[in-house]
């Protein structure tokens, strides 16, 4: 890492244009779309964009990767924030402005984290609709001599048994389809990259399982009413590989939502320390 | 309709343009990608075409359908023929000449048939690529004073028990997938719209299923090449519903394959005269 020239760079705000299809072409890399009550995110008559579709209208931390001589290879998304201020238009052009919110040194050995927060507004009423906060967390790039605090307070989970569960199966084919919304990262379709750095064959989007634990917090709570979410922050823990059941599981308190998930076959928690806000 | 007009409507070449995302696209919403020996149809790295993508390059039948003035709420997708001179690239720029190949008068109460060919060709190089050949049965159109026959021959299934089938499973959410190929009719995703018109809900489309149909030959008798299928034509008799496995039955002789497809679950044959020619 280039520390401290990454504290002073400044993207130019990214410009986010979706028609119809790339909102359905979203919500289809979720897995939405194969019951009546989620048609309207992949039809486009009464279209509505799922609130976790505002996470690609992110694009500025590709600079801070770029420009701050980040380690890519050896960098994963470690937590994902999003809070909804307006719900998203079905189609739309926004207009995304990124600073970076801190960068942390653990160390040589376990790396360094690259806090970047998004906000994205409607480029003709200047409405401003979501901000999304990333957390990278760069495995090559620890030691920089940056400040070793400055980490995002993490939910926490209570302590007591969950109120409800939510198992979403998700195709083999689940990461061929969600890449076609941008992410091409050969980490998600290529067995032999898959291999070559570690795993036992391509893995899921760390943003589509995100998504998808959306999808079942916005069926068990929210009719599957976007407009309901106005939060949802969480941790990625570990891998899912397409074909997976992915189960949600939820504590609620109020209007806020405690949640995990988990591959129940295998015993893994995939997403931790997860917390979404409902609106009234 | 308009006859004698229709005769004489000569559609000008249209353009196919097509990048990766477009034919992998294509590839999963016939449901391909959810295996490794298909990983080829659904990831840009070695990419190939799908034989049966050359049925969206026709454009030419449009022309007909508005100008000639069928009524296209009673249109029907009848027949398809392809026939691949050359396979297809995985990305390229088509020009596509179509002309009507003929119309048949059944009469005021069955119909009309419409037969358009249509000629697709690099459009760099010229090299032709793939023939279509689409039959229109206009139920809203008989009875307009044309010729009483004139259709094209249809392949006979062989009086003998079949050699082989494969059963593909298609998913509820199919037809919303394929749609975003270019195929928007509302009757492939609207409830309200299917049932106006009949049906107890949105169809999968026509060639759709054709294309699983291919993908089901391939499978079992391709090693996944695309570039093994010289021919496929066949006639649809049934609609299919998204979310239904799909049968296709083959007979072999040779490099010729007859074929039908069925949804076993309610003994409905959904593709009947099917041909595919094997290239060796």
């Amino acid at each position: 890492m280039k520390y401290p020239e990454i504290l002073s760079i400044s993207p130019a705000p990214a410009e986010f244009v979706y028609a119809a299809d790339d909102t359905i072409l979203y919500a289809l890399g979720l897995g939405a779309g194969g019951k009546p009550d989620e048609l309207p995110f992949v039809y486009e008559k009464n279209l509505r964009a799922l609130p976790t579709f505002a996470v690609l209208m992110g694009g500025g931390a590709s600079d801070f990767i770029t420009q701050g001589g980040i380690d890519s290879t050896r960098m994963v998304h470690g937590e994902q924030r999003l809070t909804i201020h307006k719900p998203l238009p079905a189609t739309g052009r926004m207009l995304t402005t990124s600073r970076l919110l801190g960068v942390v040194d653990k160390g040589k050995e376990k790396g360094a984290l690259v806090i970047v927060e998004s906000a994205a507004s409607d480029a003709v009423s200047g409405a401003l609709h979501a901000t999304t906060v990333i957390t990278l967390f760069c495995r090559g790039d620890g030691g920089f001599g940056g400040p070793s605090d400055g980490d995002l307070p993490l939910h926490a989970i209570p302590d007591m048994p969950h109120d409800l569960d939510v198992t979403i199966q998700t195709l083999p084919q689940q990461a061929a389809i969600y890449r076609l919304s941008g992410d091409k990262n050969p980490l998600h379709i290529d067995p032999e990259m898959a291999t070559s750095v570690g795993f036992p064959g391509p893995i899921l989007h760390g943003l589509c399982t995100y998504g998808i634990a959306c999808r079942a917090i916005m069926q068990a709570y929210c009719d599957n009413d976007p407009a309901r979410i106005a939060r949802l922050d969480m941790r990625f823990s570990a891998p899912v590989y397409p074909g997976e059941a992915i189960t949600t599981r939820v504590w609620r308190d109020g209007s806020e939502l405690s949640f995990e998930c988990l591959i129940a076959t295998r015993g893994a928690t995939v997403i931790r320390n997860g917390l979404c806000v409902l609106k009234d």
